[in-house]
């Protein structure tokens, strides 16, 4: 039996580039996709597509609706809009210790199936802000999560894999085209249309990351201008 | 507008002890309880009872039921039989991570209705094997969710109370009847009958307690038989 690794897959661009990235590593791929009844809901039906491209043994699809029942987000309560404009400090899209919370259910599923780790997308470049996209948080929550665990009391701690911590969005971009990534069955627009809105702050961040990266993003946007290239 | 306090209250003796002492701290209580479509469904009525009786201002129920999803465990597997005999190191009721899950989503509610505290009845005494049930893990999870929230970035930590972590269940029944927990609400039986079956894990540490606490268990048993006193 090969080694293991959980996948949180979201259907972005981050998280498809991890598949990747623990498919060269030599993992048999388990990826975790949080269903949350947010506003992109086009994000599962992508990162179902995603797991088929690699041939995945299985794809677990975990219902957290629930998230709307605790609050406090522009991407859970339809009362907030979505912003479109850059804004300072902490964004309105933030969801309280949501990295938090996926990568503990990641940790509790690698723990059921035995994978020795969770690999996350999280960047601490590009983090728009988020308090638990930091290389601190991270390494904070490994330790917290080897004391939380039978893995980890049996001295086979489940490790944190965050090998996009450090890079710009081009750069992943440009690590995710050598190892063949299908950005093509990635999204990342927050309004979660079928064509991309090019203006929401995740589109601008995907855009400028195909730029930087002097690449062509294989998605259709509302505007027709194909980014990078 | 007065301090606030989020209690994860399950329904049992534990968590209706931390009502009883977070009230006496002054803290407003706003009780969390999770329904992950475990085996005692009663937990959840009883935990309303509890929220009833200290007339909260808001008892928010979570359905966690995706737990199911993720797997692992005697309490949501009804494949998996509930133990009756005392067992060696880690029991088969053994939720992956479970505490480390329900405080980080206690710690996203704290964030959203702006409390500074989270009560957890963790024991480390008579803490029936469960790795994140320990001082070490409370700690380190706190430091993280200092980490992960908007709340901890600004300066403003939600802290994690376990007033229970050092104490026996004798000891934890002996304070909450100081302070007039309504212990005739609780429920403990992982068989979640009507009656308790007197004879699981969680009964026979319940029993025990109030031997120890010298005290009689208002709640009725299969047997007949009164705890305590």
């Amino acid at each position: 039996m090969g080694k293991k690794a959980v996948i949180v897959l979201s259907g972005g661009l981050d998280s498809t580039t991890c598949m990747g990235l623990a498919q060269a590593e030599g993992y048999e791929l388990y990826p975790l996709t949080f269903d949350y009844g947010q506003r992109h809901d086009r994000e599962v039906e992508q990162a179902k597509a995603i797991a088929h491209h690699y041939e995945v043994k299985e794809h677990r699809i975990v219902d957290i609706g629930f998230l709307n029942q605790i609050g406090g987000s522009a991407l859970t309560e339809d009362s907030i809009s979505v912003p479109t404009e850059e804004e300072e400090g902490i964004p309105t899209t933030y969801v309280p210790a949501r990295n938090l919370i996926f990568l503990s259910l990641a940790a509790a599923y690698a723990e059921v199936i035995e994978a020795e780790a969770v690999y996350t997308g999280v960047s601490a470049v590009d983090y728009s802000g988020y308090p638990d996209c930091r290389p601190q948080f991270i390494s904070h929550l490994e330790e917290t999560i080897c004391r939380a665990t039978k893995a980890g009391e049996e001295g086979r701690p489940i490790r944190l894999v965050t090998p996009l911590i450090h890079l710009s969005k081009g750069e992943t971009i440009r690590e995710g085209l050598r190892l063949h990534v299908p950005y093509h069955l990635t999204t990342s627009c927050y309004q979660g249309g079928e064509v991309a809105c090019g203006v929401c702050d995740s589109c601008r961040l995907r855009r400028k990351g195909f730029a930087d990266a002097e690449a062509i993003d294989p998605i259709p946007y509302v505007d027709g201008v194909k980014a990078g290239g």
